[in-house]
């Protein structure tokens, strides 16, 4: 279990044999390049799956494939919106066609269990369809045995955590957008990134439920958090990030069977 | 205020004498055509979205636009998949595209105020993308003032009539596909197209975290239904329309002034 | 025969039982939303091809989709042009798009014998366009059995119907929007929607051999109306329509078969 | 009026001259490889409308751009269908981008007057969706002057011709594919390429008012023509070329006002 | 052998023929149309590449079908850059939509011999695309025996040639753009077209290893011509014509096996 | 000059700072997944551009984009072919996007001076299509000082290094997919990321001068690698990385002036 769980770090030759020994799950990260407040660095989105996915690797004798590194859209409510600078985005299309290039790649390396591992909300459905395009057309090249799941890691958070992170109550997912969450959890994989003498202190945002496009960027906290982490800590990140780990393990069980691992240490 | 809100009944002057003397909100349904067990008919997502629209327009003046009648396919969780035969679903760019035509369409007329109202959760990040398909060309085209507010009929129930309805608690949205609430609606609305006999009465559908690609028709209710609507009444379903229509009444003043009636009125 | 012919107010288990017993014909009608005159509606192009859809489906027991409301931009020959406020136009691969994605998921279903009836003159080609792509794609997933008719209604007319409406000489189907034709069937169809004192006088459009483009909406005749439907009258309407019925009935007949509505009575 | 009326054979610094000093009209035609029976060459689609545009060149003082070569996709009733064996076509989608990004090369030169002529009915309607785009386009670029016109060579020729050339009536243009008209053009321009020992003598083709897809190749003649040619002659070719021409140069000054050579015999 | 080695010459029946009796190899040259200097005629990159395939069919007994006549954008190290009046290019989409189509369609007819000929050095990776969006469809379509070569006709000059001809060495195919190459061989083929009197006589272009976008036109020989053709001569250009038909002949040989006209010659 | 080259790891209030302050270049390196040869990982492409970039921006105070990290499809004869496990690539056209994408987000972040370094040869020609395409939105959308600079680093190895390294002679650029080049500067920048004793000894691939499609596998060498590495040293790594850096940031000099460090240093 010594060997990298990076496809990119591996050579041809070696990952062709991991594929038809092993028959591993490929997991593959998916983020943005957006900000993330004043306290932490644009690419919290690409590199939180990213850890999680080597960590979930780490155990299950899988891969991880190079994370996409450019996403879709920020929008107000869930990521402050695109009028701030640093963040780069992609139009839909674009994301759509990279998630089905690449799915049908990977499938013709011979890969049979795959797994989209997104950090940025805002990617979802372009991902949908991007697997329902490779799927398409996977099927009309004769490949129809190719089963991916999409993890969702922040809803592996048990509601004991949630309560012990966020004792006032939890203010949702979008609002956590450089929130409590996603600080403590950098604090925890990469605390030389993260200046927790910038966070924000202001309240939550405030939305009405509709959407207007464009949008008043005066309807968006300055700071591009959409509410504080001052509560953040590396503890929490940690305790997340465990059940982050542990949620996914046990979903690719759930998805793919027996953990590759196991097949490994028996041979 | 007697003539018609739907766009298109009108002839073009006189569309066009409403839109130079009243600046009225445009407002476009979208919906699909979608399985909706085996109680409901399939254009629920859009017959929903249009009587709302068509309300709220004899309230504030406004006008109604052709409903967007396809949308995009239907997801295990929320729709029960795009499985079932009569769901019939548009590509994710094809749907982009419909929007972002009809919205330079309408902005070309003059209309700077638009409505988006959404019958078909699925529907959203495809509208999100349309609408900023559009604004990005229109402002090339030197109109850099239209307005576009997006509704999510559903958030504007109450918490009082969520508590009314649902006595043993509200399941959430995504597991109302074919539910309570859109049953209810429906007997309001439309009630010689629902057939209470054949509501299903199975539990409501029991989804892990993450999403598989295929899905297993197996995982989905065979009824395509992810609850149960037994408890639906027309009566509850003129509590939430009636909901439905002064939330949205209040969102198109919030986000665009003073109702058109009211100058209609005073001239 | 009571059951509705609109594949939208159908639940999906009807739908699909309908599909198995009866291998119905399911008819698309095709329309635009454009200015029609300061006479007639704007959906005129939707609601006529539905209407005959309609009527056709209740003799031979077939089906009618949800019409494609929007269609391909108005030329000034055929529909007066683009320019006019209301007139509401896809770009041409949209519109492709929408006729390929909406004829591959009815082949999904189980449908075998699809109808497209087209209101609209100018989306002709991106019509056969969008067959093709989604008989190309079919046949690529395995369904090569797929028999699609195009259907157009004005030419089921016949020349004593044209000799008795157009006393002085037929003028041509391209001069007839918003003309003697469209005004009558629309006086027998919808006549709350027509408005008699607005139809104009002036004589028909004339226009060069060449188009021109962009052309000079001073070309046109300002009323958006190719001709004057001065004569037009709900007896013409019903003449017309009846053919038209019949004609496409006859058409189905040689297309697809025995009249699906035989099988219904015998059973 | 020596020099060449081909772009291509011009070297940029005459061609740019030829622009600046005369704007001229810049021609640019439209074809297809597509079958033509067994007595004419494939190119029939893209020959016919060059050798036009070419004279009427050398008699305004114009320029002829470079023929599009390939065109949409045959249909059964204006050419035969896109079985045959030789019909070489493009998606509508292709046919689009070509022209589109074509003229928008044309009007970067700065020529401001364009005029398309098609050899191949279908086409048509790509052609107007690709000037609509280029267009819209342009005037994003701040270029708004260009007019294009386009040309139907073949409605130019007079009835006085029709009635000499066809003593038992015209059939129509439709079935004139590789017909009388067709083939005594290509009699006149390029006799060595027509076959009359060829000709088939079959009745013209019969076709119901509607259209299948996809249709059966045995309905339609399986020469390819649609009618028989057998009284073609290259005198009557000439007498359609004539008037092509002279209607094409009529059309061209009404387009574009006093032919380019008048200005260069004064100067 | 007397026959036309042009498909567009060909009726279908003939064409069709040839395929089954002879089984030739197709070759489909892509060009250009851009400026070439002064002296040159604008389309240089289609008639070289359309000369050498005719002159190599002449030979072999295979086929040359209609030259796609507008290119990819011209670059300025290759080409001079895309900002000279007269070059006319196409987008990169367009190209590669162009190029799938046609080599679709030749499939299609039974053509299983492919060869694309390139006059124009910026049309490369998007002819690469093409053929393989083309061969990916074509396997979808149960054709996977079309084998296509790509052929690049300079590469055939020997060193001998060329020391012969640059006596103070090759500059390197780049700067050859309308340089003493590319001049040489118009004064062989068509040596009407070319006017050795505007020879550009400035030094070779000298650019920086790096590009800029946009770059700056002054960075380019206003001429266009990237090197100076002053000793081009006919005698040069049938030097080189020989070599490259016969490496087209020879190279045919290699990935065609024998030549089609032995067959031909035997019947 | 101790703050982060990374976009990624900057917060986005400092990130705006330093566009503001400084007016950086911003380097975007783009590389691909793909197989080279048994001994050398498969992000070559990806790390070798991204490792320059951050030498160069160290040196200058500009900043480093996310790598692109999927690129266009392995060829053979630059790349060994895509039919290689691991080799995971983009259409062509996926890739034009995201490249125009993300320039055109800088372009909106205010980056005025960009930079591509691209790691794999077969990439080129899409990002020039990539940055045409943004270049030409940039402008309707108002921005036209944007300057893009596209640096080939290997191009910036001296003559006196390729001798040194190569004492038998250099092979050219494309036989070194895996050769002596990559792999010694895989060996100064990543040694343990090298595996030597896995390094192919074969003789160099030999390919005919045209290409087939599809080629076969069997005239690429089985390895992967186009040459030998077995005298790849780090030493030589280093020189090659050394002149890389300088050639590079000679050359921003020259595309954009004066370092921005220089401006930070005196600050």
């Amino acid at each position: 279990m010594a060997e990298t769980v990076r496809v990119c770090e591996l050579n041809w030759i070696d990952y062709d044999r991991r594929l038809r020994e092993d028959a591993p799950v490929v997991m593959l990260p998916v983020g943005s390049l957006e900000q993330h407040g004043p306290h932490l660095p644009m690419h919290c989105d690409a590199l939180i799956p990213t850890a999680i996915c080597e960590a979930v690797a780490a155990r299950t004798g899988d891969l991880v494939a190079p994370t996409i590194s450019y996403g879709y859209k920020s929008q107000p409510k869930s990521g402050g919106g695109n009028h701030f600078p640093g963040t780069t985005s992609l139009d839909g299309q674009t994301l759509i066609f990279v998630v089905r290039d690449v799915i049908k790649e990977f499938a013709r390396h011979g890969v049979r269990k795959l797994t989209l591992m997104d950090g940025h909300y805002e990617n979802n459905m372009f991902l949908v369809e991007g697997i329902d395009l490779a799927l398409r057309e996977l099927r009309r090249d004769g490949i129809d045995d190719l089963r991916i799941a999409k993890l969702p890691y922040w809803e592996y958070a048990s509601q004991a955590t949630l309560d012990k992170v966020f004792p006032d109550g939890f203010p949702g997912w979008p609002l956590e957008h450089a929130g409590v969450m996603e600080t403590s959890v950098m604090l925890h994989l990469h605390p030389a990134l993260v200046n927790m003498d910038k966070v924000p202190t202001h309240p939550p945002a405030d939305f009405p439920r509709h959407d207007m496009y464009p949008y008043d960027p005066a309807t968006v906290p300055s700071s591009g958090a959409l509410s504080s982490a001052r509560i953040a800590t590396a503890e929490k990140g940690k305790m997340f990030v465990d059940e982050y780990v542990d949620g996914a393990v046990a979903a690719l069980a759930e998805a793919f069977g027996e953990p590759r691992a196991a097949k490994r240490v028996v041979a």
